[in-house]
C-alpha cells in the first residue's frame, strides 16, 4: 500500500466529477469517466431493473415482440371516414394526441382544436357554444391510441374527418391517421377560424374522395420500401418528409390521372400535396403505429410500444403492460424557436408523432437527414450521434431502414425499457414546437428526449407483473 | 553534426517511399509524407506552371471567370427541336459527346446510337444504311460542345430531336440538352432496334409537346434551388438525380393538369417521367453548361469549362483558350460492374456529363449523396473525402449547392487547370459505364478521375498565350 501511494497515481474517476476535479486541482491527472446509477439513483426501479436484466421470460417475450416490429409490412391500402373504419369510436367522441387526459387539463392547442372539430362537426354554432359543450361533458375524449390511431401535435380525429387507412400485411392490423393539413393556422397547432374549417371541409369533400380513387386505382402501396428510399434522400420521415412525400406523389400521379376523378379536382389535390413537404407525416405515423401495434401484447416484454404527448403529459405504453399509460409531465422543447419567439411561449412537447421514433426511426435515424439540424438545431456530427447513442437502447437494427451516412448499417430499432433505465440514455425524438396559444400555430422544432421517469415506472409495472 | 548523427535520429520522408522503407526495415524511424513532383515531372508542364502560378492575369482572369460561374442563374425556359434553336447546327449534322472525332476512330456505342438517329430522321431505311452513310462522309459530326449542348454517354443529338433549353438569366447565354430515355435499350447506350427508335418518336410526338404546353403554363423554372435542394436529398446531380427528378415532377404535374395538353398524354408522361430516376441528369447538365459557358472566354484565365469524353479522348477546354480542346485517350472505368461483366467489356469513359463535375456538382458534390457508393462504389467516408479533396484543386466554395454533411459547407467549385496539375490531385467524376458493343447498355459505373494529362496540355498553351 505505501508502494502504492508512493509511485506516481493515474486516477479515474467513474461518477461524480468532483472527485476528479479536486485531484486534477491539487496538480495530479484524473480521468473522468461518465456514469451515473441505473434509474438516476431511483431505488424502485432500480430493484426492478436488476430483476429484469437478463430474465429469461422477458428476454424471449422481447425476441418475439421486435420481430413482429421487424417483420411488418405496412401497406397503405386507403382512405376512409373516421367513424366507419376506427374501431370503438363513439358518435360523439374526439380523438386526441398523447395519453388520456380531461378538457380541464389540456393544453391550449389542443383545446383549440377540439373547438375546431367540433364546429367542422357542426356540434355547435360558435367557438364560445363549442366550449361549452366541451367544457360540460358533451363530447367524449379519448386517445387516438385506444383507437389503432396517430395525430400529429393536437392530433385530433372527429367522427367525420378522413383517415389514412394503413394494413400492416404481416400481422394482419389495421393503423389510422389524420390527414395532413400543411403548415400555417391548422387545426393540429389548434387553429380554429373559418379558413382552417374550410380547408377542413375541403379535404373531406374534395382531398380525401379524389385520393380514395386515386389508391383505388393504385392498390395497396408498400410502405416500408418507400419510407428506406426516403431515408436514402435525407428524410427521417418524422420532421422531415420532403422525400417521402415527392415519392408518394410520384407514385400517386398515374394513378389519379386514370382514376376517372375530375381533372380540375386531380389538379387542386396534386397543388394541394405538392405545397407540402409534411405531407407524408400522417402516413408514415400510421405505418409505425402499425409495425408497433404488432409488437404489442407480449407478455414479459419490455419493449416500449408507445411514446405520446398531449401537450401536458409524456405517456409511455409496453408491449407486456397491456393498455397501462405511464406518464410524467412533458417537457418543453429546449429547441430552435422561430423569429420573435421563445421556450416562454412554447407548450409541453405534443403530439403523437414520436411514434416514429418509437418504431426506429425519425430522431433514431437522424443521421440520414443531416438537412434537419437547420430545423432541429445542431451539427452533421450531432444527427450521426444521435442515431449511434440510440443503439445502446434498441433491441435491434432494422434491416430494412439502412443509413447510408453509416455505411449502410440499420436504424436503430425497438426501444428497451431497460436499457433506457440502466443507462439513462433518453430516446431522442425530432418534434415540433407549438405555440401555448391555440392557433398560433408552429414556433419552432428541436430534437428532445423523453422522460425517463416513464420507462421507470414502467419498469417497476413489469417487474410486478412477473411476480404474479 | 556528429552530435547529430550520435542523438536518435526522427526521419521524415518526402516523396519516394523505398527511402523510408530503407530506414525502417535497419530499425529506425521514418515518417512518411506522400508527394510527387508537379505535373508527374513532365518538364514543359513544370515550367508552365512556374509561370503561371500567381501570375496577377491569371488571378484577375479566374477571379472574373469563376464570378460568372457562380452568378450563373440556370432557368429551364423550354423545349425546342435541336434544328431550329441549336446554333448553325446543320441539315445532315449530328453532334456528338466529348471532344471532336471522325466515324472511324468512334467507339461501339457512339456509333450504334448515330446508327439509330439515322434512323429516326429517316435519312436511312437499314442500319447497313445507316452506317454505310456515316462512314462515306455523308453525315457532318461535331461535338455537341461546340453548339451549347450536352448529352449524357454517346450524347447524340439529331436535327428532329426534341432538346431542353436553358437560360442563363445572369449572362443571357442559352444551352441545350437531349431527353433522357431511360435505362436498357436506348439509344445513348448505342441500341437503335425497332423500340428504341419508337420510343424516341414517341418522345418527339408525345412527351416533348407535352412538356413544352407544361413548361409554357408553369413559366421559367429556376434550376440552382431546385439542385440545391436535391443535394439536401441525397442527390449528386449527375448519376443520381431520384429527389431532383422527383421534385421535377411535383412542379410539373400541376402545371401539365392545366396546360390543356390530352389527359392521357399527361398521364403517359408522368408515368414515363417517374420510371426514371435519371430524368433530370439531361436538365442537370445544361443548367451546368449554360453555368460554365458563361465563365468560358476570360483571356488568361485557367479555369476549366468543360470536361467531356468520346468513348476514345478524354477532352477539357479551359476559358482562356478559346476552343481549343485538350485531349489524351479516355481511360477505361474502374468501377462497379453489373453481374456478367467485367472492365474488359467496358467501352473507354463516355459522355458529356462530366460538365457536372466541371461545375462542381456531381462527383465533387458526393458529400451529399453518400447513398451512391452502392452505384459507383467505395464507403460514405470515401464520398466525402472525394469532395474534401477537390476543394485542393478548385478556386471556390458554391454556397448556392451547400453540402448538409459537411455543415453546409459550399460544393468545391471551378477547376483551376494549375492546381490539378500542381497537387496531382484529378478531378472525380462519377459516370455510368457503356458496353462497348453497341447497344447492350450500361454495365456499372464508377468513381473515375480525369486524366492529367489534358490538364498539363492545356497550362503549356496558357503560358504560351500569356507570352505572346
Amino acid at each position: 500500500m505505501s508502494k502504492l501511494l508512493g509511485a506516481p497515481l493515474s486516477v479515474v474517476n467513474v461518477g461524480l466529477r468532483s472527485f476528479a476535479d479536486t485531484i486534477n486541482q491539487c496538480g495530479g491527472t484524473a480521468a473522468q469517466v461518465e456514469w451515473a446509477p441505473p434509474a438516476s439513483g431511483e431505488r424502485a426501479a432500480g430493484s426492478a431493473l436488476a430483476k429484469l436484466v437478463n430474465h429469461p421470460l422477458v428476454e424471449a417475450a422481447n425476441a418475439k415482440a421486435v420481430e413482429r416490429l421487424l417483420a411488418a409490412q405496412p401497406r397503405l391500402s386507403g382512405i376512409g371516414v373516421a367513424r366507419e373504419v376506427l374501431p370503438r369510436m363513439g358518435r360523439r367522441t374526439i380523438l386526441h394526441a398523447g395519453p388520456p387526459i380531461e378538457w380541464g387539463r389540456m393544453c391550449g392547442p389542443m383545446r383549440g382544436a377540439i373547438v375546431g372539430a367540433i364546429l367542422f362537426e357542426g356540434w355547435a354554432r360558435s367557438a364560445r357554444a363549442a366550449q361549452a359543450m366541451a367544457a360540460r361533458g358533451g363530447i367524449e375524449f379519448a386517445p387516438c391510441h385506444h383507437h389503432s390511431a396517430v395525430g400529429p401535435m393536437a392530433g385530433i380525429i372527429s367522427p367525420s374527418m378522413p383517415v389514412w387507412i394503413v394494413k400492416n400485411a404481416a400481422h394482419g392490423n389495421l393503423a389510422y391517421s389524420n390527414l395532413n393539413e400543411g403548415l400555417g393556422k391548422v387545426l393540429r397547432f389548434g387553429a380554429n377560424g373559418p379558413e382552417v374549417i374550410a380547408r377542413l371541409k375541403w379535404m373531406q369533400k374534395t382531398l380525401a374522395p379524389t385520393l380514395r380513387a386515386g389508391l383505388e386505382r393504385l392498390g395497396e402501396l408498400e410502405l416500408k420500401p418507400l419510407m428506406a428510399q426516403a431515408l436514402h434522400m435525407g428524410d427521417e420521415v418524422h420532421n422531415r418528409n420532403a422525400a417521402a412525400s415527392a415519392l408518394l406523389i410520384k407514385r400517386l400521379v398515374p394513378a389519379l390521372l386514370k382514376s376517372g376523378a375530375p381533372a380540375a379536382d386531380v389538379a387542386a389535390v396534386i397543388e394541394f400535396i405538392a405545397a407540402n413537404d409534411h405531407f407524408f407525416l400522417n402516413i408514415s405515423m400510421a405505418a409505425c403505429k402499425s409495425m408497433l401495434d404488432a409488437a404489442h401484447g407480449v407478455a414479459g416484454s419490455s419493449l416500449v410500444t408507445v411514446m405520446a404527448r398531449n401537450g401536458v403529459d409524456f405517456g409511455v405504453r409496453v408491449s407486456g403492460l397491456g393498455r397501462r399509460w405511464f406518464s410524467t409531465p412533458a417537457p418543453v422543447v429546449d429547441g430552435l424557436y422561430f423569429a420573435g419567439y421563445s421556450k416562454a411561449d412554447a407548450a409541453p412537447d405534443l403530439g403523437d408523432s414520436a411514434i416514429t421514433e418509437t418504431a426506429g426511426v425519425g430522431g433514431f435515424a437522424m443521421a440520414a437527414a443531416p438537412a434537419i439540424v437547420k430545423f432541429v438545431g445542431g451539427s452533421a456530427q450531432d444527427a450521426l450521434a444521435n442515431t449511434l447513442a440510440m443503439t445502446h437502447i434498441t433491441l435491434r437494427r432494422n434491416s430494412a431502414f439502412t443509413l447510408p451516412a453509416l455505411d449502410f448499417a440499420g436504424t436503430p430499432c425497438g426501444i428497451d425499457a431497460r436499457r433506457v433505465v440502466d443507462t439513462g440514455i433518453l430516446p431522442v425524438i425530432n418534434t415540433g414546437i407549438a405555440h401555448k396559444a391555440p392557433g398560433v400555430g408552429q414556433i419552432g422544432a428541436g430534437a428532445t428526449r423523453a422522460p425517463l421517469a416513464c420507462f421507470a415506472q414502467a419498469l417497476v409495472a413489469l417487474a410486478r407483473s412477473l411476480k404474479a
